[in-house]
């Protein structure tokens, strides 16, 4: 017969069993996390009518959609989760209850042209709590605590989330005259990490934007504004009393960054930052983004922030609201292209492998059911192989005990069990295994999925 | 603004928030128990080449593809999660174990007419043991019994595993002769539950099919042998030495029944049933189907078998297996449909709610700071309302627990805990309240997702 070439599509992330355990660690984290803050799952369709996911319509977006036509007259992939939390708060907003806290952790598609390390298929975790015409401030310092509790869980420990408003920024530009400019000026600052700022400088005195030099000198000054978090803090006192949109943006801040720190982020994980502003228009107050210490060059791993209006393509009502997301399946990419994937955890299929040395099967399949009746992840090895191969099979999945049950085992009423890392062998009885067994697993399951040798 | 009226495609499932959490505990019984048979977890894109993906060709399915181009040629929503698995092991051959377990929980889409309880994007929550070359028929009995495991621990009760195999059948066929209309009797054969057997003889001795009166009648003599399993098998040994495949499919029919018992499934819920035969090819041993027994008009919940090329279309290799799906999407609708959900489970998404009376929030942030360490899932409510609001907040969602925290609670080092169902409210130390929070929950999560009535 002939054959088909057996791949997987460029752009899509297909992972080995053991690093798919290890990935699954990852995200279960998250889950574990996010539900430990009060968030409900939810699980949207990936298919939407375009109609409906492209609402807010235009954007570079758009042109990476999976758009195609069948029974239904037009249909896309989804390539967020926010439009389809819009829409899901938007159609279900009478059985709901606000303030209405959810996550989700689903794939999502967007058909750029293949790079290493973008995908066209990828995971985002996301944690949203939405309002109902209000939400109160402290939500926009316990969101980035989430992630700082979910990061250091999976065990990243040098990142940091760096946090701002965009009514400061706004504000500030209103003070020198500049709303109508503060588009262009945030996208063209949102260079300075790239460019530098002699580069930001001119494009911001450029025919395009057409600022005058005074005012680029005030930009630059302004986001040029460093140090500890109390330091920027003060430094941006010095502008208060000039417009209530920044007086006002300065007192949220100040609040967030007093809650963060009682929601035990530490000053070294969160830094108060005025170039972060965020592209889009969506975000109207508290912004973030998290960059791993070590590798800037990545850019954000985790961004979000507060906006007014979730659903307003959808519904009337007021949905304020703010969010976070992580880009799951980049990130893993990252930890692993970096060497930070912690291999020393289980990533075995199973805990144990029985191998049984009798032709009946019923004493290992007795066994096994005992054994994971105890929590213990058990495979029967029942092929007709040799010993060294079965033994061989163990090694090969890297599963870390290998239990041995011959006849004079039954007889005897125990199983000879065998550490595949030591070599050591114990025979003992199903109770005693179970016990043997479920310290040694403990033990490997100790650490963390991300092995992170900063600090 | 005008709004675009949120909607979700009919045929795509979305779920309120305390449904989701029903399904997903459903689905974390499957993954759970999955695991504990040692599979380990796969996660394949749901975008694949069509040309991979349509390999085999042909066929009803082919017709309901999601099929569409976009950056690369030609590209399709997989329809399954065997063929994904089929690609996989034929790509990555040398890097997998052998006997390889995996399971996936996974979406697949099929663009069917709407229909209530069809769907278009729908769960399967698949198991398969794949050999390189060999595998052992302990596996075929080991399959349906974790399906048992899993249903049971989720709660089903009145539900039955059909066995049979196919070499039987095919040996049958062979001994009258039949072998090269094997196929056709079997499709008519399998229509016996829903038109009868005259109907089915009519049909046989049709011009279509063409059978004698003798061969339509030896056929339904076969078919409608019935009673207890050891009745069964004893019944098939009457045919014993007529045809070496039939004797062959009698062996191992033998064996499997002998292994499911040892596997822990009960009588009960097994049954050697010579109408199984599941319409496709592919399979060539054991083959199952899995009933409600109150629900029959439902058709299979959980069908599948033995292969003996899993992976023919991509490579040389022999891969036989076997493997068993649940249409879980399908499952939960029924299941919703006819009140077997257990609605007295928590499905909150917290399980408790602080309700601070101070206006620095840092002592609540504190207490659950320590309720989130003990892993009690734990919410502010920090938005400006009515304490009545607050409380409506707790009671709508169903949160078990409000913990009332004011100054003379926090001066006195205590928090007012109150049990929402009785309404008993008990001042507590933080560790008295983490004690009997968790005591309450662990009450209150004591059942199982499923609340079946039979037996």
């Amino acid at each position: 017969m002939a054959k088909v070439q057996p791949r997987t599509l460029s752009g899509f992330m297909e992972l080995l069993p053991a690093r798919q355990a290890q990935f699954d660690r990852m995200a279960d984290t998250l889950k574990k996390t996010y539900a430990l803050y009060g968030f409900t799952a939810l699980d949207t369709p990936l298919i939407e009518a375009s109609e409906v996911l492209l609402a807010k319509g235009g954007g570079e977006t758009e042109k990476q959609i999976y758009r195609f036509m069948k029974g239904d007259p037009d249909l896309s992939l989804r390539f967020d989760l926010t439009v389809p939390l819009a829409k899901y708060v938007a159609q279900n907003y009478a059985n709901l209850t606000f303030p209405f806290r959810r996550f989700q952790i689903g794939k999502v598609y967007r058909g750029e042209r293949a790079q290493r390390g973008r995908f066209r298929e990828f995971y985002q975790a996301d944690i949203d709590i939405i309002g109902d015409g209000k939400l109160d401030i402290s939500n926009e310092a316990e969101i980035p605590s989430i992630i700082y509790k979910a990061f250091t869980a999976m065990g990243l420990k040098r990142f940091q989330i760096r946090v701002n408003n965009r009514k400061i920024l706004n504000g500030f530009y209103a003070m020198l005259g500049l709303t109508e400019k503060s588009g262009d000026i945030m996208r063209t600052v949102d260079k300075l990490d790239k460019i530098g700022a002699e580069k930001v400088a001119a494009l911001l005195v450029s025919e395009e934007i057409g600022l005058s030099q005074d005012q680029a000198d005030e930009i630059l000054k302004f986001i040029a504004i460093k140090g500890s978090n109390a330091e920027v803090l003060s430094a941006l006192e010095g502008y208060r009393g000039r417009h209530e949109l920044f007086d006002l943006g300065l007192d949220e801040l100040n609040t967030v960054t007093k809650y963060l720190s009682a929601f035990g982020v530490p000053e070294s994980h969160f830094a108060v930052d005025l170039t972060i502003a965020r592209g889009l228009d969506y975000y109207t107050g508290t912004v973030y983004e998290t960059t791993m210490l070590d590798h800037p060059e990545i850019g954000s791993i985790c961004s979000g922030g507060r906006y007014d209006n979730l659903a307003e393509y959808y519904t009337d009502k007021q949905l304020p609201g703010v969010g976070i997301s992580i880009g799951l399946t980049r990130l893993f990419f990252v930890l692993e292209d970096q060497g930070y994937l912690n291999d020393a955890l289980n990533t075995a299929p199973a805990d144990v492998l029985i191998l049984p040395m009798t032709e009946d099967l019923a004493p290992a399949i007795a066994l096994a059911t005992q054994l994971r009746s105890a929590g213990i992840r058990t495979q029967i090895h029942a092929e007709q192989k040799k010993f060294k191969q079965k033994i061989g099979y163990a090694d090969k999945l890297a599963i870390p005990y290998a239990v041995f049950l011959g006849e004079d085992e039954i007889n005897a009423g125990v199983a000879a069990v065998k550490d595949m890392k030591t070599g050591d062998q114990v025979k003992l009885s199903a109770d005693e295994a179970i016990a043997h067994i479920k310290a040694g697993l403990a033990k490997l399951n100790e650490g963390l999925p991300i092995l992170d040798k900063g600090e």
